[in-house]
């Protein structure tokens, strides 16, 4: 298992986040991807050369969070196009690792899509797959920029809702610059309002059955001095009745043409909280998060994973195969469990939705369906 | 750590669960506990010959569960005063042992009342003991025709509640035989429906963070051979908003005078989602968790423990102490946690209280002092 003394490694805080780039060694291109699964306790790096490496970093979420699954997804393509792979396979596989998050699908399209009209247009592998790696990057880079610009709305939106300058935030899952090609969703809103003095407290979700809060939000908020607290999913409803909450900032993975918002299973009972509590209840997400084809709430899939999560504990980790975690029992053997890996959000408990276009609020379909016409990353097949 | 064989061992239904029980070998007089901290892997039990023992295992919840603490109390009374000891200073050192469940300081002013007055009475150390003795089995007793009362009573109310006859209900925490000298509290109504044919599901929180539901409740519902499934405590919401819950049974560790109920954290945010989604919100527990010593929710002292329960893992089992849980790191070294181990619920979320003299729906500060004026037993001090 790991090792504690690897903590001393997580000090100062270095520029960026690598969590994935594009590497050309001579032996030919690759993708690294920092695994989250490692995390906090050792920066390990995956190198990826093929796309079912990749497929299967995802689907064991070293590589999560679902602006960067669009860009670990474009990337792919844009690797077996390199490589020599057929790519519509590839496409298909990586489209298929994981279902909930709309990104994922739609990063694969930019880059297939890229690759199959520089062919049309007469190109060559080389010069097909070099196109798909150029809609790659343009997809990390427009990911940085709705990074911050969803920083900058969200962050003028909290000043608005709260006008005392002084937030505490609660937030669930991990949203920051391990999900992204730039600072997150909103983690990044949270961010900018610490780099403005203007964070009092982030309160963080622990995220069962992964503790992605415990083990990634607690840690980019330690990389960045932030004033945060983790408690377990159960804890929250105490702070809200102490009046510790002023606002909940969540991502998305994916929203329904009306409104509805699917995220990490845990947002629900936040979103019925803070409605209960007149908390301001504040989802951050790109445009790409957006998915027309889905028309509400009731027609997202939901991913069901293995019960294993649950009835096993394996340092947050996700089981590792049907036949057994590798965890240690927490629960009587043979016990069944109920593992959802998101909960759907309905539009009328979500104060408002910041993107990198601009914050909907009331969120309403018609609404949505407006800001998507003025981005051109929502034309989506 | 322990052996995944030891499962083998859990298999026909013995006729008890021997959660405590008192014994006299030659060696002199010991309270004998079953280790609740090594369920469901092992059936181990603690033999306890001294109070400073006893405390210690209250306080890692070797034993635990409001009932049920009550009663270790009373006993470890009668075995200070079999063995000699100070039994005031030990009655001391009980009822200090954990500050939320109020029947822990009731168990502990029965026998040490009864020996009190004993004494009084001319009686030496012998029979002054064994009046400290008969009032801690009086009380186990009691509390077990109590389980049955309340068991019974609630089966009627859920049949009122829910005409279906087909009850699909979510329990947090764990309430049944281990923590009671009878079957427990909102366990014994869902044990009390199955037995009838008439539970469909028993939905079970794990009960973050030292997963009683995942350990204990799993592992009484599989004994039982009930229809059981467990889940992330942040799952619970999906089953609301899938109209997969009838009904919430909880048991409570303080009712305080106005029917505030103080009980494992996560219950109160159950409490809200089961009011958005008209669902009844039902509390089991005996009499002596009411104090009218405390006025209000606010006034309940809730106790807040150690964050390593937190950040590290631990197999459900609390930090061994303040220098270091001995358990597997799940957060960055130095995170801070939140982690009160109650919350509480006020009585308008409350559908109807459960208690072995009836039922009191609404649950107002009026009517509970009605039903208390009808029991003996909350005449405390």
């Amino acid at each position: 298992m790991a090792d504690h003394d690897a903590h001393s490694t997580v000090g100062a805080e270095p520029p960026t986040l690598p969590s994935l780039r594009w590497e050309e060694p001579p032996e030919g291109p690759v993708l690294v991807l920092l695994d989250q699964t490692r995390l906090p306790v050792e920066e390990v790096e995956l190198v990826c050369t093929d796309v079912p490496a990749l497929v299967g970093a995802i689907q064991r979420l070293a590589v999560r969070g679902a602006p960067l699954l669009g860009i670990a997804g474009a990337y792919g393509v844009a690797l077996a196009a390199r490589r020599g792979f057929d790519v519509e396979e590839a496409a298909g596989q990586l489209a298929g690792a994981r279902p909930t998050a709309v990104n994922l699908g739609y990063g694969v399209r930019q880059a297939a899509g890229a690759y199959a009209a520089a062919r049309e247009k007469g190109l060559g592998e080389e010069g097909a797959a070099q196109a798909a790696l150029d809609a790659a990057r343009a997809l990390h880079r427009a990911d940085a920029l709705a990074s911050a610009a969803m920083a900058r709305h969200g962050l003028a939106l909290l000043d608005e809702l709260l006008p005392g300058g002084s937030h505490r935030v609660l937030t669930h899952c991990n949203t920051g610059a391990l999900v992204s090609g730039g600072e997150g969703t909103a983690f990044a809103v949270a961010l900018a309002a610490h780099r403005q003095g203007r964070l009092r407290r982030l309160w963080v979700d622990e995220t069962r059955p992964l503790l992605q809060g415990a083990r990634l939000t607690a840690y980019e908020a330690a990389r960045h001095s932030m004033a945060y607290t983790l408690l377990t999913d159960n804890a929250a409803g105490s702070l809200f009745a102490a009046g510790e909450v002023d606002a909940v900032l969540i991502g998305a993975d994916r929203i329904a043409a009306d409104g509805s918002v699917a995220n990490k299973v845990g947002s629900y009972p936040l979103a019925v909280l803070a409605k209960y509590h007149h908390v301001p209840f504040v989802v951050v997400a790109p445009l790409t998060t957006v998915d027309p084809a889905t028309p509400d709430g009731a027609a997202i899939e939901v991913e069901m994973r293995s019960g294993l999560e649950v009835t096993e504990f394996t340092g947050g980790l996700p089981a590792a195969g049907a036949e057994g975690g590798g965890g240690h029992a927490v629960a009587p053997l043979g016990t069944q469990a109920y593992n959802p890996a998101f909960d759907v959000t309905p539009p009328e408990l979500v104060t408002a939705l910041v993107t990198e276009e601009g914050v909907v609020s009331p969120v309403t379909g018609t609404a949505l369906a407006e800001l998507c016409a003025r981005s051109p990353r929502t034309a989506m097949s």
